[in-house]
């Protein structure tokens, strides 16, 4: 899995997960999509991979911040 | 074209460009880079798409703000 989409559901998040994320170039990525806001155990994962605020596409271990919905810390219990 | 990727030459802007602007579905998107820090003609035309800020991709005219370089006020002479 080398692009993974970390989001928490919010209409910034679905805009870019319909409109960014699936505009990948299917032969070469395979997108996984993580809703951080109901898989809380990705949160650690997300944060050591430098993801600061959601809707974030990690390609190849590189991250981008697209637009803000909301930022990481706001979704930790 | 249904793509425009604007930037100014910042490593923010490039890192952006060559990760994700280029891994976009070519069956699907043809992206027109504009560097708007050398070409002020398309200024006006990316604010009027919404950009605030590059590195910003438009996508068959949704703007999303990638990470960030520079505020487009910044661009302006």
């Amino acid at each position: 899995m080398n692009a993974v989409f970390y989001h928490a559901g919010c209409p910034v998040c679905v805009e870019a997960e319909q409109q960014l994320a699936k505009s990948l170039d299917p032969t070469r990525y395979s997108v996984e999509v993580v809703h951080l806001g109901t898989d809380s155990s990705r949160l650690l994962e997300a944060e050591s991979m430098g993801v600061k605020s959601v809707p974030a596409l990690v390609l190849d271990g590189t991250v981008f911040h697209i637009n803000h919905g909301a930022d990481l810390s706001a979704l930790k219990a």
